[in-house]
């Protein structure tokens, strides 16, 4: 495959022109129209591609050639980290960006109590789940929109954007109404509807990765949502299956320095999920700032052991909020920092 | 959890009386509402029900405390396999089904001589994916509706009925209209909105294990499934994800005991997905018959070296029509059959 | 590498003559002298090796490039199928070999109570573990030299003869004085030590596969044996660790058939430690017949519920000689058959 | 399992009391003496056992009843983190050991300069393979004793306490003589013979983790050592096979945390083998420090693309060099610190 990637001013003609083109001798096209600019994958055998007679094409700006099998995911592709800003903050820069909250909306007081007790204690964004994928049919399936209106309230009152999860393709346009980061949880890692629903949507998304997934897989499904050009993407390790038993998950460490290697998209630890008992998070968590995750999402709830789901791995505000200090001290050993949540009027 | 089985003439009015004794004490109510008989799973702590006093009730037929996660689809719930007709055969019984066919509908001329030959070899029902679950967004993803019409017109010419996959819930309605058995594939298996849609729909439901679910996870799935009163449920081991290398996959032989001994619903061997390679499929199929499965799910196409998906574990026709004979001794051996796939006049 | 197999009667001149020419090419020798034949392996680039005029060397039979990391244990250096006796029964050729016993000696009478029983129901071989390894140092750890000679002394009575595990390379003399098979451990796969000892042995080996080994890596270990001129090895599927709780272990019946593509040497399924729970026994035992197992070998106990180790996954007698039957059903129905243990006068 | 401590001045008939005591109540013993103080293990139903008689018998310190299959090797057991002295160091305590060097000895001058250049840029213990466990018996096996000398004259010559891997419980004394620390490698975590013999040679012991071992079990494998009345006993991780194909290994993060909940030992983190690919050591090397690892262990190489063995996973010297920098940075955030590694007159 080659990736050509048009000029900003490109016009409609010019587009039109290299697609002919490659049509004409026997590829397929894949087009990506993002906000800034176009790109055209051409797909087929590279070999017979000429990529000097395509460089010299009206409207191109550069022709690459990508060899992994992501491709608009690949440094190959874009050299330089991808940032972007999320309210205040800028995720992918020098700065860790902090998710916190608890892992469902149970009730208005409870995501407001929480949202200010991580506001309070540095967190940047509200994490908190409306529809919740439960392996039982039985389980609290979340509060559904009521539980959206609940975190648009706390985002009211705290100034922190939200991050929720949404789970099937229809609900799409309902959760981006509300939330500014969608997620997609391990479960939906590969459906494919979803991803592209999320690519349309153009909203940031926070990509879980799956339970068993190989990094290369996880990179393929953010290829799926960047080639519908939402180039807004961050991928979210949250532990994956092995055989150990003291922890729900095995948080993958190594796949830090593996993705900073492999993409240019941000990388986000998990390490509620990652270790499935709140008091590894600690550890885990310093762990990945120290090597080089741009940001963290975090479980906290005031009550854990009354949590409606995953109390086993929340955290209480207080030891969340000494936790945020730890990350500061290990942010700026390794050359980042921990930006100051600014106090919102009450 | 307490299961009430209501009698068959039960009266609506029987139910809400169920239903309203059990609200007033404070449990939730998960209603099931089947063809032929209600069920109301009584959901609450379970120590505090007074099972007899629900057992006398009018309308009442039976109720089963189940101690699994999984209720509707355990062995305390329905101690008698379950046993469901499609088309000529019935899967659950005592003899082996064969499905068969190839990964991707192709062509119409592909579609239909793979059927012709699947039939002659011995084949029940044909396998054919037309909307393809694929790692990345630039593979073939399949013809949609168009392979569906293939299917039909094959199923029309050889009597076989098809199976095909179903990937998201809006399209359960178009898929259902051409297919005799909707499969879930292995990364949709936790996809709730698809379980709920396919649940809703009624069709019979091959259910493929997650690449990397607990048995207990996937028949909690299968529960979504059955809790929407969709009773005919097949389940289909197709391989787990394991550190070895010489298979794609590492087909779980001992999940086929244990889900006869866990589940009533039928179990199903997906030797193709479950070895990767078409020289080991031959060995697996067989044990998988010896081990007590009551059907397969076969890979076949006439020139695998071409096929756009999956050629590397696809059996020629000459191949699987002796593996056809090779199940039949084998099934034999364990007191089954392989049944007559019966002429249909051309 | 080159394989360099020497003539059966070629003198201490010529096999000199190759080592001598090889190392003055700068290679490295592994030399194997087994009772019939020698094998000199001519270790370095293969792309300067003149086969050719190795070929021509006086006492060589024929030069054999192997490819893959293991050498003598390849179909490459080997294409037909090992096979050797153990007692009256071959290994490796059409007949199914059972071997059965319990998990420990633990006593006199039990080994004697159990290895009758065993015999009456049709086993050819008995097993049973002298010395055990545990995972706790605190944990009953066999009873050593004494259950040796309650072994001798069951073959003794019964005529079959005895496999027990070694643990250490200072040990293989002793156990290789009572014993007819010497088994190597899961635990033990990659104990160079040991696999050395029981490669200078000349005794029969039964290779258990790693827990979470490779099947590369197990022939690898094979090769460790071979290279010592034992060629009479077995390897011993015995389940490897994933993440599926129901069962002890997963049972990889794909290994069976890439092992009979890959190597020459008999392959023997261990259903007892494959799936960790007597009732699910039965069915992968089948299973791995069907798929081509050259013999089986399983933990029976009279009073599983008293056994010192792994009762949970012991059958009892009566159920070992029903799936005696069963086996040799399914083994016929592949083209095999199940050998009459003959009666041994009392 | 009571664990019976005896007072440091306990007299051999004090002992002996105890021991009669228990047997005759028909309980096993175990007996570990340590240089130290002697611990009896009274090993059996714990529910007849009289605690407070127990604790009133002569030369009694304390008894304590051990849940977890592990016992010496429990924090129930043994509250306070071990720690004990290599060198002029003390691992275990707020300094973050650095254990460095390559995987082999290549040569005399090999292992001089690497000794040096590790020395320099900070490392205060000298690794280095004599003896290797090599998948392949045609792969070099190490320099044997030979390696251990020019081991030891790099000792002499940078003052750097040395460890190297024992393989064989025959080679522990020869191993020991040379070496200050036994390593455990990864495939003999279980080999219990070895386990028995550096128990019993009172030297400092690294266990590293099985590469599917729960953690459950790697802490039943330090008890066996412990068992022997070695308390000197370091938990090293360095990676599980997973089935993610990026990386060599996964390397555990999860586990530090766990193991300094569940016991008092020093736990080291090896990041070669955990990622086995230098650009993702410093990330993972980094990360283990912050997560509370007690020491490091890393392959360093002068010229990793000539390495005999794991060069694709070592660090130059300069990168070592400013990895030191980095981890000193990262303990000081997290209140530990790494030591000066002192000059030695050339």
């Amino acid at each position: 495959m080659m990736i050509v990637v048009m000029q900003p001013n490109a016009s409609m003609q010019e587009k039109s022109g290299i697609i002919s083109w490659a049509e004409d001798l026997g590829f397929k096209i894949h087009l990506s129209t993002g906000s800034e600019r176009t790109i055209i994958g051409v797909i087929g055998d590279d070999r017979v591609i000429n990529r000097e007679q395509l460089e010299r094409m009206s409207g191109v700006e550069r022709v690459v050639p990508v060899l992994k099998p992501f491709k608009i995911a690949s440094r190959e592709f874009k050299p330089n980290d991808t940032q972007f800003s999320i309210g205040n903050h800028v995720i992918g820069g020098k700065d860790l960006i902090i998710m916190a909250g608890p892992c469902s909306v149970e009730s208005r007081s409870q995501i407001l109590e929480t949202a200010h007790a991580c506001k309070e204690a540095g967190a940047h964004i509200l994490r908190g789940g409306a529809f919740k994928p439960r392996s039982s049919p039985y389980s609290f399936q979340g509060m559904g929109e009521e539980g959206l209106k609940y975190l648009a309230e706390a985002r009211e009152q705290t100034g922190m954007p939200i991050i929720t999860e949404v789970m099937e393709p229809s609900l799409v346009p309902l959760v981006a109404e509300y939330a500014d980061i969608l997620q997609i949880g391990a479960r939906n890692m590969q459906n494919y509807a979803l991803l592209h629903a999320v690519g349309e949507s153009q909203h940031p998304v926070l990509l879980k990765r799956g339970m068993s997934s190989l990094i290369e897989e996880w990179l393929m499904s953010a290829e799926y949502i960047l080639s519908h050009g939402n180039t807004r993407v961050m991928m979210c390790e949250r532990g994956i299956r092995t055989f150990e038993r003291y922890t729900r998950n095995t948080f993958d460490i190594n796949a830090i320095p593996v993705l900073k290697q492999l993409t240019h998209l941000p990388v986000i630890a998990d390490p509620s999920h990652g270790t499935g008992k709140w008091e590894y998070v600690e550890s885990v968590t310093k762990a990945s700032v120290a090597a080089g995750a741009d940001g963290v999402i975090l479980e906290v709830h005031p009550r854990p052991e009354e949590a409606m789901s995953d109390g086993r791995q929340s955290l209480k505000p207080e030891r969340f909020a000494q936790l945020v200090r730890d990350m500061k001290a290990i942010a700026q050993a390794v050359g980042r920092d921990v930006p100051v949540a600014e106090r919102v009027p009450a």
